[in-house]
């Protein structure tokens, strides 16, 4: 062990220390006790460095999150500045210039007529206030029953008990049950695991939206008030959909007379190069809910981005909203960021992943030959690699595998690699990436490298 | 007007902007299209500075958040440093030194053994975490049909519809419904309207008590998993409650198996004097939920600290809580909560409440020579003055009353004699103070003389 590599004893400490208190989130708090968590020290740029001097590549942007990358003095600067100037005042009723300043700038960007904009400290709380609000909107224009909410098998919207209730996946949900009334899925838009109209994805799009007007028509479209979709599924494994799919959903939600919700939480702020993803695949929503690249995760904050068709009937005399977060655009996350919308006008990051995004998919693609990869799909700087034990056949990994493969050896093995990414199977085994917006061919190569060593590796322990 | 009165152009349109695209919470947005809502530009210890000019004692703490006061360059050089070091990372089987640091720090404070912090971005979601590991708790110990929760008339838990379904407040309800099912109410301790034992604080309390107990037996014990209770009832206006109250609330919890809850999002870190307020009062919880005045709201944060008891399923093998939030234990959050506890110890801010508070209290109760004024009442830097129409009937004000003068005449005649408070009417008609820890008897005085004038004409309003 070179002294490089030696870790030093407190730094050790500190990851045996951090189970002691620190009460992780999706963790197996049991198995701490013998293996520390890892402790991420500092950021700068791509990269992240943990508490025994490692430097491990940022691909998954924290988590989803950092997309002008670590260490930015800049950000840290407008922060301080903020703080020091105004650190706290809640929008109940008052406002505050960062508030005001970041609405008018968000609304600027948010497609169409989207432009009244409901700020929360993260995204589940901007689900929860979408939901909230066409629950009242609905009951605004005299129609009561209308409360209900479509969202898509294996999609994740969140934790709280309103946005779990719209999340996708069983298995977060069963402990907690029962949540909050109304949640109803359909299918997603995996047509790489497509039952039919594989070979098509018009027609398959097509498909997929009618079975959200199949859980419309199965509940009743007089007690439906939304469906709440990501342009690019995160859950499952980066689910896109051609254009006939947010075409034929957007004629579904009209004929329906219901709201129909972007879910950009993930996919705004960059991630597929414009500002807000909807635009890019002719997604045309009521409402949009945004959180993380806002800031780059510099400071929380999150949004729902309300068109004025769903405000009217909330401008009436007397007439609230009564809904609210004590943190909800706050001052410095406010602050944060418009510098981080500055500087990602300033560096022309949106136009460098549209520039960059053939050369990101080229350079996963060359995974393909590798056994143990099945599927590689995403857009924009938004990607995951899907598992399998068969590749001709699609066969899936079975419960065994997936707990060996991607609750055990691959996120500790990619780590060592020196790559922070994230292997997940709330769907299929899949292996996702997200690298920071300011990232490149370089950090697309040494992704596409640690990849293939540790893929290799994996196949050989099915 | 005076040339320091008058408004600059660019300020008021500031105001009048704020309501074309910021869509501000619990707020009737109509209004704003007549009378722009009031900017607050910058922060300076106890006082706020709105766009004109205006110098208002900040008599609520922006939101019961700022305890350690406004513009503390230290806090602001304490979230810089942390943000140019790591700005943001998870916690999500990861850690990182300011989240590990304060999760230690938090756990030495928290009485008895609660010492697993669980970190989110707010109170919110501290709740609704919370009442998520009371169901999952149960459900490993076996005890599946415990789910429900049983919380307080008027009492307000958050907005997210987990939160919202413990929250005691109809009107904040009933546009949402249906919410989480498992929320049900008991009465609160608003000794002031007691139907019996008003003579008798410890006979009162054991008897607030048992209708926790009956609304357990009402349900049956087997499907209820926790109580959720304040320390001192913010909603409905500071109820406090004797210690006979307490003792028999945990001794109940004992009998039937159940989770006690302490939220101290509002009278944690000092408001009372104390890390915690349940240590004050006699009040063993087994989670308590906090946020707010951890950080002095420099930076969102929120915590579920649970015990050791608590926990303890959880660290079985392959055990998850399937739970967590982006933002929680933000590490700039986290940086900001160390520096902020650093600052409450070294100036003695809690032993400075407790030296004032009865200077405090006695200040207040001048006010009741006012005929509007029909009750005083809280604990620490933390009070409600009720509303009258007649002190010795204690007759309550009617809708178009509240409608005038809560919702109407008090917020603004308050702002504008340099007072921001909170005139509120969740419960009977209260206007609530809780100033930052930092004010002494110069600033109750303030606060004394701006509520006489401002409540001697409310009361010719009447």
């Amino acid at each position: 062990m070179t002294l490089a590599e030696k870790p030093a004893p407190d730094a050790v400490t500190a990851g045996r220390n951090a189970a002691d208190h620190l009460w992780m989130h999706f963790a197996r708090m049991g198995r701490y006790a013998e293996k520390p968590a890892p402790v991420i020290t500092r950021g700068e740029g791509a990269y992240i460095y943990d508490d025994r001097g490692r430097r491990i590549l940022d691909g998954l942007s924290g988590l989803f999150v950092v997309q002008v990358g670590h260490g930015r003095r800049e950000l840290a600067e407008a922060a301080a500045r903020q703080a020091e100037t105004l650190a706290y005042f809640p929008v109940w009723g008052y406002a505050h210039p960062p508030a005001i300043q970041l609405a008018e700038r968000v609304a600027d960007l948010a497609p169409g007529d989207l432009d009244r904009v409901f700020f929360t400290s993260g995204g589940g709380e901007a689900v929860e206030s979408a939901w909230k609000v066409a629950k009242q909107y609905f009951k605004l224009l005299g129609k009561p029953t209308k409360h209900k909410v479509i969202s898509r098998m294996t999609a994740y919207h969140g934790t709280t008990q309103g946005a779990l209730s719209i999340t996708g996946v069983p298995a977060m949900k069963q402990d907690f049950e029962p949540l909050t009334p109304g949640g109803f899925r359909a299918a997603n838009t995996n047509i790489y695991r497509a039952t039919q109209h594989a070979d098509d994805a018009e027609a398959f799009g097509r498909w997929a939206a009618d079975r959200i007007e199949e859980a419309i028509l199965f509940e009743g479209p007089a007690t439906v008030a939304a469906v709440v979709i990501e342009p690019v599924q995160n859950s499952g494994g980066c689910f896109t959909a051609p254009r006939s799919y947010f075409a034929r959903v957007r004629e579904i939600c009209d004929r329906h007379d219901v709201l129909l919700v972007a879910d950009e939480v993930i996919t705004g702020f960059g991630r597929h190069g414009a500002a807000f993803a909807s635009a890019k695949f002719g997604l045309q929503p009521d409402i949009i809910t945004c959180a993380k690249g806002l800031t780059s995760g510099y400071s929380p904050l999150g949004a729902m981005i309300a068109s004025e068709r769903v405000i009217e009937p909330f401008l009436a005399d007397k007439v609230a909203f009564p809904h609210g977060y004590t943190f909800g655009g706050h001052p410095v996350s406010a602050a944060v960021g418009l510098a981080n919308l500055d500087i990602m006008e300033r560096e022309g990051l949106y136009q460098r992943v549209l520039d960059n995004e053939d050369g990101f998919r080229a350079t996963l693609d060359r995974l393909r030959d590798l056994p143990i990869v099945g599927d590689v799909r995403g857009d924009g700087y938004f990607w995951a690699v899907e598992l399998v034990t068969d590749s001709a056949t699609k066969a899936v990994l079975d419960a065994d595998q997936r707990e060996r493969l991607v609750r055990g050896f691959l996120p500790s093995a990619l780590f060592e690699a020196g790559l922070y990414c994230r292997p997940d199977d709330r769907g299929e085994a899949v292996v996702q990436l997200a690298p920071p917006l300011i990232c490149g061919q370089a950090e697309f190569d040494e992704i596409e490298q640690i990849l293939r060593g540790v893929l290799t590796e994996a196949w050989s322990l099915l």
